[in-house]
């Protein structure tokens, strides 16, 4: 059996933003020499997410505004977690929604997604560096 | 280490639906002949689910309400996706919160669910030929 | 390949309440002497979670919160499921937003996770036993 690792670090330039993660998450995979296996691609930060949707700018508004309506960011003390003296009770509440990881199946070689299918990193807490963990295991 | 992988087609005849997919999937773990593994199940499709929760009518019936609460279809000019030409807005954001996939155990050849469990595809954007990947890795 | 398998039980004395299972997680990795690979940690309920996030207390009732706004417990009428004699229809919903399962990365041994990630299991229908499956597989 093979394994890989490999940190993928961010830093989104506003408190919320996705980044398609798919090229490389690719790379990584290439990199594995792994053939048939699983890649698990998770955030290690718990106000971030990684996810799979479409790479499409209006549904990426839409994601927000949704979002936001769950669980919106103000006023900031609706949140116990704020009395901490954080701001990002909500990021918390988000993540949730959208998920901490992805496994995707790698077959042949290749990332074995839907015609549709991309990895986005996604970040509800950002202006900060911050990581995502690829981990791939097979053959 | 042994890998399998299989596509499951679904033409589900209406927008939405569920279908208990839990007796493909036992096929895919025989077939395979892992003893000791994981099976992923993943919708390829960004408007589907796979999911794990009870085979049960009634609660189908109150999935159904809540996500139409949470991200309802209508109007459809609410969702800046369907500006596309689309009309599925809310379908990515009701996968979203049934999720993508699954990850199961196999134990001694067979699912390792608990007495409920039960594998579902959720649709969310029906009347079309849609695919579920099963990947099973393991010895 | 090494496989390790392990129930964990759990009776929570009230209706939802959340417990840090990561000690528990990290002593099946220890036993299991799996040094890369990945751990899969899943309710076998499916009225329960396994989700990673934050252990801060003010952050677990803004979930409480949260949830209850998401999925009312009551009136129990509200649910179609509850007209089977259960009154958990809420639960099955508020563990969906919360997930099922995790998977995380073994490396070096150890649980790859980041440095406030901690794995907790998400009791919605308590005050009765129940199991979390942790699954390990890797060399």
């Amino acid at each position: 059996m093979k394994s890989y690792r490999k940190e993928l670090w961010f830093e989104v330039p506003s408190r919320r933003g996705f980044i398609n993660i798919t090229p490389q998450v690719k790379e990584c995979v290439d990199a594995s020499g792994v053939r048939e296996g699983i890649v698990l691609c998770n955030a290690m930060h718990i106000t971030a997410s990684v996810f799979i949707n479409d790479d499409e700018n209006g549904l990426h508004q839409d994601f927000e505004t949704w979002l936001e309506q769950l669980a919106p960011h103000d006023p900031i003390e609706r949140y116990r977690h704020n009395r901490t003296g954080e701001d990002n009770g909500d990021a918390h509440l988000k993540r949730t929604v959208m998920g901490r990881e992805v496994v995707v199946a790698i077959t042949g070689g290749a990332l074995d997604l839907g015609p549709w299918e991309a990895i986005f990193y996604g970040e509800f807490d950002g202006c900060r560096r911050k990581r995502v963990l690829v981990k791939i295991l097979g053959e």
